[in-house]
């Protein structure tokens, strides 16, 4: 539902074919764009119409479908998180290799225009060298209506792979060097709603590079409002709204709580994919880039740079398609013009630093996501 | 000079003495206020008209001189840092216990009016358990006038001793339970400014509990901003006055730099201390405290609670004085009608957490500083 309106709005993109467990979903698909919905994935892999392949299913299902994809000659945009652990992830990137077609993860809040700007400035050197980041973000993502698995830590539930994915992405990119600890707490606060809902994390890069990252799920303080109240996904949004997220969901048993997800769902009758166009960019909440000369603050609209001797805005000009940068760099790399960013072993990388983010907060100490690709390749 | 219009409108405090390196300070103060300029501290601590000493001196001197006067039978209120080693704190908590004299280590922003409150309320249980505190301070502390020891590590120079003592006073006020570990960064990222300007911290406490503390003294964003533009102390903030200090500074020589600090200093020709009564309450940058229940953001005003169905501000009466909460602390423990926070113990508890913070950031891994206190009294 978040990405289709890009999709639908990107010239470069044209629909061949969907397949989806619903019939609800496959049906209006077929309804909505004139083209096949398939039966089973192997259908749909089978097309010859088909070059490439969007994968948004639930995270669990990311490397089976991905590896068969390419395996099946489809280049691959999957979703973040790219899997639930280091090994399939390998798997999937090891696929990408083999078949010598493109793997992309996203979109995530790393391709958002902001940090990409930014992250350009700082490779430049203007500033001097990167020191530190200070990431935090405070959500209603825990009290959304989910899916058991959501919030089951064993199936990859909670903030750390659905939301860490999007922070860590967004710092790695910003930074721009290599990870070399994480140190976190993660935890669960609401018995209620049981997998983690919050984080803090330590992650040290090389060179001496730092950030610090912190999320909360638990729709209490909403740091929307460091960002002058636009939302997320680049919409005004109104501060009198408070606590719906809890109002809502207290409403609901948990059987309705399913339905209340699949409402939101493609096919759902009532469910319509936003399509006017966000007049800001996407954001994952307070971001701040200190380098030597210079702290950049990200925004939907741009970024300020405060400098030495002065302070300036640099003004980005609003979003002409949404999501573009993500489809930008799938196609260029589908047609062979573009490096990917986001490739398998970039999705790796940040996969290693969620694992290492859990694994911290387990055994209280640092813990190096290299290290963790050594562990994986000695059971390998 | 920012404690000086609190004690001088304080009924419960009159002025009986004081001792200073300088002759414009004691000049001054014998005019000012009447009463005897002491030549030396020795004179000053055998007065019997003194029953407690404010210490305001550089770091490295409050062990001595606090020792010195508790051992005199003075009652002691000595400036944040409390010292800039555990050995010298232990030896100032014992001799306070010898004397059966108070020592309160302040004023520190753990007194901050917004800082009681909050952590009176967590401490009821009204939130449920405290499980995180966001911390973070941007300031242009690196870059006013100091003198060299100020920026010498070797001497407690840089932002951790001046800076993360506030913050840790801060944060531990909240929590309100043991620190078990500290793992941080801290560095340098400036080489005409020879210390420490900048550090990331994560906490862990007793209970699961975890803070997050990032600072930067580097002059560059401001997060004033982030409190509505009221300044450390309380007072209205120009956000146009971008970069001053840096240009201020720019203009010195290093001879001048020690002058420039001078000339804000007690008894100089021009310094005077603010009268004028700050608006609001001080603070030490944006900290938001996540308990099960509720959020709570602190600011110079009061507390916005970010509950599970609502959100309210508790608006905290504007300051009736200045650093009432120091006074209102050290006097009542002198009465003896109050048993001090602050007192030693707290002082080296914090001054543990900095030490750890910075050997953290030497060996790059988790310091408890706990532990810090068992290394020291195999040495004592
Ligand atoms: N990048 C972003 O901004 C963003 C936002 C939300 C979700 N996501 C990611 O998208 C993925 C899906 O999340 P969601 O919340 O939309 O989940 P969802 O439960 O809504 O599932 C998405 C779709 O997958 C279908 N599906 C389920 N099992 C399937 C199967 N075996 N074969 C084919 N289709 C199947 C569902 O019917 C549904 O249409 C997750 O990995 C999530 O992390 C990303
Ligand atoms: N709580 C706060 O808000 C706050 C703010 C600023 C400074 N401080 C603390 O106050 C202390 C002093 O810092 P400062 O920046 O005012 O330093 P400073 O250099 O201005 O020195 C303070 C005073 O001590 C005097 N002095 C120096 N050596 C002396 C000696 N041997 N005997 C007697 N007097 C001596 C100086 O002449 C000066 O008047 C530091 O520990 C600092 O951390 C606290």
């Amino acid at each position: 539902m978040l990405t289709l309106p890009a999709l639908k709005a990107d010239p470069r993109v044209a629909f061949a074919g969907a397949f989806d467990l619903r019939d609800e979903a496959r049906v209006r698909f077929a309804v909505e764009f004139g083209v096949p919905a398939f039966e089973t994935l192997d259908a749909l892999l089978r097309s010859p119409d088909i070059d490439a392949v969007y994968i948004a299913t639930p995270h669990e299902l990311h490397a089976e479908q991905v590896i068969a994809a390419l395996r099946a000659g489809k280049h691959v945009l999957v979703e973040k998180p790219m899997a639930t652990s280091l090994a399939d992830c390998a798997r999937m990137e090891r696929a990408s290799a083999e078949a010598g077609k493109v793997l992309v993860v996203g979109p995530s809040h790393g391709f958002d225009a902001p940090v990409q700007v930014a992250a350009e400035l700082v490779a430049s050197g203007k500033y001097g060298a990167v020191r530190m980041v200070t990431a935090l973000n405070f959500t209603d993502f825990i009290f959304r209506p989910r899916r058991s698995e959501e919030l089951d830590s064993d199936r990859g539930g909670g903030v750390v792979y659905s939301q860490a994915a999007h922070h860590i992405d967004v710092v790695r990119r910003l930074v721009g060097l290599p990870v070399t600890s994480v140190r976190a707490v993660a935890a669960n606060w609401d018995s209620s709603r049981s997998s983690e809902g919050a984080y803090t994390a330590l992650m040290t890069f090389a060179a001496g590079a730092v950030a610090s990252l912190t999320y909360s799920g638990y729709a209490h303080y909403d740091s929307d409002e460091l960002l002058g109240w636009i939302s997320e996904l680049g919409y005004d949004k109104d501060p009198a709204r408070y606590g719906e997220a809890r109002k809502n969901l207290a409403a609901l048993s948990s059987q309705d709580e399913i339905e209340a997800k699949l409402r939101r769902t493609y096919g759902a009758p009532d469910a319509s994919a936003n399509d006017a166009l966000a007049r800001y960019h996407e954001h994952f909440g307070f971001i701040l880039l200190s380098c030597e000369r210079a702290d950049l603050k990200l925004s939907p609209k741009g970024l300020s740079i405060y400098g030495d001797a002065e302070r300036e805005f640099l003004p980005i000009a609003p979003p002409e398609l949404p999501r573009k940068e993500v489809i930008d760099e799938f196609v260029g790399a589908c047609l062979g013009t573009r490096r990917p960013i986001h490739d398998g072993r970039w999705g790796f990388d940040t996969i290693a630093c969620c694992v290492a983010l859990l694994e911290s907060s387990r055994r209280r100490t640092d813990v190096a996501p290299n290290r963790l690709l050594d562990t994986l390749s000695e059971k390998l």
